[in-house]
């Protein structure tokens, strides 16, 4: 009596966070009838079938995939066209294969030449994660109210955009489409240079943070505390919560959005030498313009409340989210 | 039958979020017998006699500290050497000077000559803020379970330290004692630098906002939207929160905390150049193994309960503070 689920047989090439969470939320919503998963660790794999998130496991991308009408890659970028060659001959006319990486030209450029003809390509990034990464940190909910940017090229059968789409609506997400190259550009600016410099700064502190050790006495015992560490509220936990996310994972979008990433690395290091320079002339006029403009975009994300919670004329009371000085 | 306070009279000089908070917090510990207050903008002395946070408000700094027996400076550090020229000649013998400044070495160097040598000089830095500013944004709590970091010159008269350390304690702080220097040097890299950082990238996305706005027809009207802002929750968001954080306290930080942020950033800078090599040189290792080091860092903030309720082993399902890629 209950209709047929909208996807008859899925599979998940991938099964750490958004692969597991993809299967969650799947199942939730009942969008497919059958959902195959395969993960290159055996491990995974096990925690996988042990945690019961996927109807049938694969030890190959290849066995996965047959027979499948949804391939879904959720595997690192720089991972995509070796897993596009090993799944192309196994796929069947009409199916469609789309992903969720943070980079989308490469996937067109990588994957793209690799498929059969009768296969659909619908390149997606559902811009949802956390700093958790493996099969156990998937939850249903994690693309609930949260954007996802389908990047298909021109041409595409507007039918297999239609079940992309469909799907991650019915996960809860806003679904939008942008021109591939205009995804990377954005993404540059919003994501991967801000994951780049919290790596950096947080590897640099890192290595200062053996000396800023200070032995203390608590209970007559001898502790080194590290200091860094201890006043991280100042501002700098805010980036090793950043930069504690999947290192493969971004290590290949960097790799497979070098220009865009590099072209905004130059403008940042160029605005970064000009504040550095106002600070050892003594210049504050310069520094206090600058710091007065950043509070405008601050103001722009509270307003459309992309701000997580946080009001601007509201200060949160006794939180631990508080920027501290 | 109650104890009297233990301060009889207490000067606030400035009332903006730091000197609110104090007003509010002594108030509710019955920590001062009477609170006077000046602020240099006659706007923030009616606001705070609006709000009732103070007995007494002043137009003078001079006029505010007379016969007070603690007087906190809570001005940006670079208005602190004028204010005490300013107030020295009327401070009582046996008052005690302390400041809520996030630079202490600059404070000894430009209050301490010029008080009376009955006098006592107790920097303090409660590391306590929120992004928001202004004599309305303080509240008591702000310090409950902060670090309050004492930074006294050695030969510091013991009473005057312990009065100055009951207040913060009284006031929810776990209070320490640091030598000035080292004091500058951690707080650089906990809190100036990643302060430096997110002010540069958000005003570097500012200027490419413009670019990066997209014409959408939404009920039948075109509207053109940030991108910039609406795919902040990338990881862009965090850095827009910190560069919200009162422009005037910061530039004075910058200035006055030079020699350990210009040091600072020249490693920070060349482990980016490092980085950004890496990028454009395809070296994935060098980039994952970065990657890999800056986790543990993470990992010890966790441990020691400073991530802001924020657990590493259990996601945080459907949080708004997630780091999306």
């Amino acid at each position: 009596m209950t209709a047929p689920p909208p996807i008859e047989r899925l599979a998940l090439i991938g099964l750490g966070l958004l692969g597991s969470s993809i299967a969650h939320a799947a199942r939730r919503g009942a969008l497919a009838g059958h959902i195959a998963g395969h993960a290159r660790s055996a491990s995974t794999r096990n925690k996988a079938v042990e945690i019961g998130f996927i109807d049938s496991v694969h030890d190959s991308a290849a066995a996965c995939v047959a027979d499948c009408d949804v391939i879904i890659l959720c595997a690192p970028v720089g991972a995509y066209g070796a897993i596009a060659r090993e799944i192309a001959p196994c796929l069947k006319p009409g199916a469609i294969v789309t992903d969720v990486g943070s980079v989308k030209g490469a996937v067109i450029r990588d994957v793209g030449p690799c498929l059969p003809k009768e296969v659909h390509l619908v390149p997606g990034h559902p811009v949802a994660g956390t700093e958790n990464s493996g099969p156990e940190s998937g939850f249903a909910e994690l693309f609930e109210g949260r954007h996802c940017i389908l990047t298909p090229a021109p041409g595409t059968d507007p039918d297999a955009i239609r079940v992309i789409h469909d799907m991650w609506a019915a996960m809860g997400s806003d679904v939008e489409m942008m021109d591939a190259d205009h995804h990377d550009r954005v993404l540059a600016i919003t994501s991967h240079l801000p994951h780049l410099i919290a790596y950096t700064i947080v590897g640099t502190a890192s290595d200062l943070e053996e000396h800023l050790r200070r032995e203390q006495v608590k209970n007559g015992d001898v502790v080194r505390t590290s200091e860094v560490i201890k006043y991280s509220a100042g501002g700098f936990r805010d980036f090793t919560r950043i930069a504690a996310s999947d290192p493969v994972m971004w290590r290949d979008v960097f790799l497979n959005n070098k220009e865009a990433v590099l072209e905004l690395l130059g403008r940042f290091t160029e605005d970064l030498t000009a504040l550095q320079r106002a600070i050892r002339w003594g210049q504050g006029d310069v520094l206090e313009a600058w710091f007065e403009r950043t509070r405008a975009i601050r103001r722009g994300i509270v307003e459309t409340g992309q701000a997580g919670g946080f009001s601007a004329t509201e200060p949160k009371k006794g939180s631990s989210e508080d920027s501290e000085a």
